[in-house]
């Protein structure tokens, strides 16, 4: 079988941060760029962030893009203070890294996916781990997208549990749900990595530990950043123990679908003001006796999934 | 392995009609009782219904209790005028039966179901396909029923697609989200077969015309009640082709749970006027992480269900 290609799309962030150092660790994919957006930080931040951390990683040669600044209903973002809380306001923890050689690309990152979609279709896959902003302007600019895409794999949306914004919407999605909707409507063989799974799994400061004992600077330095995720959860009352991994879980289901149950669903998202539900990912039931190529993630091997980061991770730290 | 008892707790009603034929037609159970239930229809008339459903399908062996008249938070219960578009004025879509020899018992539907819990305990399959007033009452008379019923298969709520009274809310559960929010707490073994299920099967007139052309008194009358349904389903925009195995569907999974896919999930029920998602049914976030017993179906083997109910309802009308 010929390696897939992956695009991450980050709002970089420190659980984007482990996504870059999964899809950098697992061989069975190339990471051919990251795209950037606004979500947990600006997206010239996580843009920044982003080579920064593949400098860290020792890849310098994935090249990295810029996407959209802001939703597709505003003109302006500006940062929701709990995201500087989680993230910092840095995005990544306060931690300070060396700053890449690279600088990122003249392409925009929409004029990116578009080519990369019609250059590799079925090997490609795309992984939006913030907005769907980007990926809703690329269908918008060039529709064939929507079914080019080999598999497209979000973390974003709530199905079965409440939102982490309101009890109806999940982060990612609050920041554009018309975006989203967009993107849920037309874009075939996506799969929703939502909180309905990622809070299911759990990163302790044992692993962290354990990454810092390597005795590197990217071990040192990525166990300070989850480290600070980890003490948000901890002082946010978000969890007492440990800390989601949400965008993580999201490359790895990319990559190898049986790490979660899904269920085929057409799911869309609710954006009218007035009826409460702002931002609600949800079963279409118009639809629900028509085939689908939609997935939504319902369950999680959480032992099995948490073993293979921790020890993608070692080994990508080391 | 011995055979398993069965309690239905039923506001029949059509679909709950269904549900009585499919308990009786399979002989995986013993049905030993239904208790009563507002809602489709009145207490009094649901459970009038079901004695002559039961006297129309020769077994007067069955008992039937009355249960609680309204929900646990009102002192009053009127029939919604969509509830009487579907299921008729006098709950079975106006098809007139003969009138059962028996009568409805003396002991009341919760004392019943408490007594029946204590005494056959692992073996006991508890069905409601209505409110959750009388389980949740009780519970509350007993707490030790919470633990003692071997399994609870209740058909109600909604997790994956929005609901069927606003996009929030069941019908069942909008009847009682209190009650329904003491079950989804305490009850263990409980299985929720809502709407994210139930509206993946479909009966039609295909099916009903067999029924008819068995030729029997039974075959002709279950035959026009679930025409009458077919045709508010039509006429209410509900669906143009059929209409759902609703209650069916929590009896088939009560004796079979292969026939769905669940997944393990500790739900609660929304009950906040203010927050908009009144009887809201939604994984408990806090809980994610802990084992539960509780179980909500989010896909069904479709073609395998509606074929095993034709056959059974081919047997049980024959």
């Amino acid at each position: 079988m010929a390696q897939k290609k992956m695009i991450l799309d980050l709002d970089t962030g420190i659980d984007d941060a482990l996504a870059i150092a999964y899809a950098v660790a697992d061989t069975n994919v190339e990471l051919i760029g990251i795209i950037s957006s606004y979500g947990n930080t600006y997206v010239e931040t996580s843009a920044q962030n982003s080579l920064n951390l593949l400098h860290l990683l020792g890849v310098d040669d994935v090249p990295v893009f810029i996407g959209e600044q802001h939703s597709s209903t505003t003109d302006h973002f500006d940062v929701m203070p709990i995201s500087q809380l989680i993230h910092g306001k840095n995005g990544i923890g306060e931690v300070e890294l060396s700053q890449s050689p690279r600088l990122v690309e003249k392409q925009s990152g929409i004029d990116f996916l578009i080519e990369a979609a019609h250059k590799y279709t079925d090997d490609l896959i795309f992984i939006p781990t913030g907005p769907l902003t980007n990926l809703a302007a690329a269908i918008e600019k060039d529709p064939t997208v929507a079914t080019l895409i080999g598999h497209t794999t979000l973390m974003g949306g709530a199905l079965t549990v409440p939102g982490n914004v309101t009890p109806f919407t999940e982060a990612n999605i609050h920041q554009d749900p018309e975006a989203a909707d967009i993107v849920f409507q037309k874009q075939t063989n996506l799969t929703m990595v939502g909180l309905d799974v990622t809070l299911r799994t759990l990163l302790t400061k044992q692993e962290t530990a354990q990454w810092r004992a390597l005795g590197t600077t990217a071990g040192e330095k990525f166990a300070e950043l989850m480290d600070f995720y980890i003490d948000a959860y901890f002082n946010l009352n978000i969890d007492k123990k440990g800390a989601a991994l949400h965008d993580p879980l999201a490359v790895a289901v990319g990559i190898d679908a049986s790490y979660v149950t899904t269920i085929p669903l057409t799911m869309h998202v609710t954006y009218d003001q007035e009826t409460g539900d702002y931002g609600r990912t949800i079963g279409d039931k118009e639809k629900l006796l028509q085939p689908t190529t939609s997935q939504a993630a319902v369950l999680v091997d959480t032992d099995r999934f948490v073993s293979d980061f921790q020890q993608l991770m070692l080994n990508v730290l080391a």
